[in-house]
């Protein structure tokens, strides 16, 4: 059943989650649809059908217990235990992600950075380790996921690295397709792709 | 017709062009369809499909020139002159998108950060100024487009400030729906939800 759900929906349930989560800090116990769409930015009729694939929640004219659907979408997320991370890259961007705050607060840890040179970044709280202590580290600190904010040019062999030691999923920030076996998942963040994409979209409200 | 191209096409748009660049720096002349879709990790029946909307390209059995391909997805993504954008909060995160060299690769530059605080960040190559500065600068620039990296809690009074300064299309990293007037643009990269989905297919994945 949970293999049925489009990518789409489950993007969109975090977004719930976090305006559930919201709703949750403020002391709201109930909350109608319509005010929960409203809130992620969606049509009342999108979370509506989002929701379904869950199986029923609600009472037509009441809304939602925000308790029980947060509970519900965490479990769904697989939100319960907080998840080790590893990043390979620590330039600026990787530099930045190891202390973003929103990962820890999400579930997150970065818990190691892995880079070429291993000098360079003693402000962080988290150890900056070479390539090669790599696989040991992830196998023994049991990681799954992990992100690769490398330069173009090494981003395939970072994912070579990273597939080998264990690792199955990868948030990639580098500007290329990674080639991976099927059965490794990969999601890619492209900045500057995010911001023509903007630039394009903006040029055509204005025409 | 421009309007008629779906969101996702314009994001692959972006996606060729960047390996038509590369095709273009190791001296290729003429590339299929297979092979483009391979480079750009998509079917060759979807590169064909997003290419219709630009006109007819390609002659069959040859597949395309990459030189006029290229220019003409430049000109349709208006990618002929480099950028302005501001960016607000200049936090670990903000502070690496100014020194993110792929923007200016791709055409946009930084031209300034604004936060709360402006004298922290002295090692930037670009000013840090006060939010007072911001729509006098903003407007002496024409900047039209901004990024957004300060906490989810002032996140909105940014967007509003940018609005009101002028500014139309915003790219969004706090983890937050933004309220605007309908004319302005707005594309929300939220990282810790591009983990949790991560997280959520790689565990799909696994069972």
């Amino acid at each position: 059943m949970r293999s049925a759900i489009p990518k789409k929906s489950v993007y969109r349930l975090s977004v719930y989650l976090r305006c559930l989560d919201q709703l949750h800090e403020t002391g709201v116990l109930m909350v109608s649809s319509h005010a929960l769409a409203l809130a992620a930015g969606v049509k009342p009729t999108q979370l509506r059908k989002d929701l379904t694939f869950f199986g029923h929640f609600g009472t037509r004219g009441l809304g939602y217990e925000v308790a029980t659907l947060r509970e519900k979408i965490r479990d769904v997320l697989g939100r319960k235990e907080l998840r080790p991370v590893v990043l390979v890259g620590v330039g600026n961007l990787g530099a930045a992600l190891m202390n973003y705050k929103s990962f820890e607060k999400e579930g997150f840890e970065v818990v190691a950075g892995f880079d070429l040179d291993t000098s360079r970044r003693s402000k962080l709280r988290q150890p900056v380790l070479s390539m090669e202590e790599l696989k040991s580290f992830v196998r023994s600190h049991r990681v799954k996921m992990a992100i690769i904010t490398v330069p173009a040019a090494v981003a395939q062999s970072a994912a070579d690295h990273l597939v080998s030691a264990g690792i199955t999923a990868v948030l990639n920030f580098a500007p290329v397709v990674l080639r991976v076996p099927s059965h490794i998942v990969v999601s890619n963040v492209n900045l500057a792709i995010e911001l023509e994409n903007l630039s394009y979209f903006r040029s055509l409200a204005e025409h």
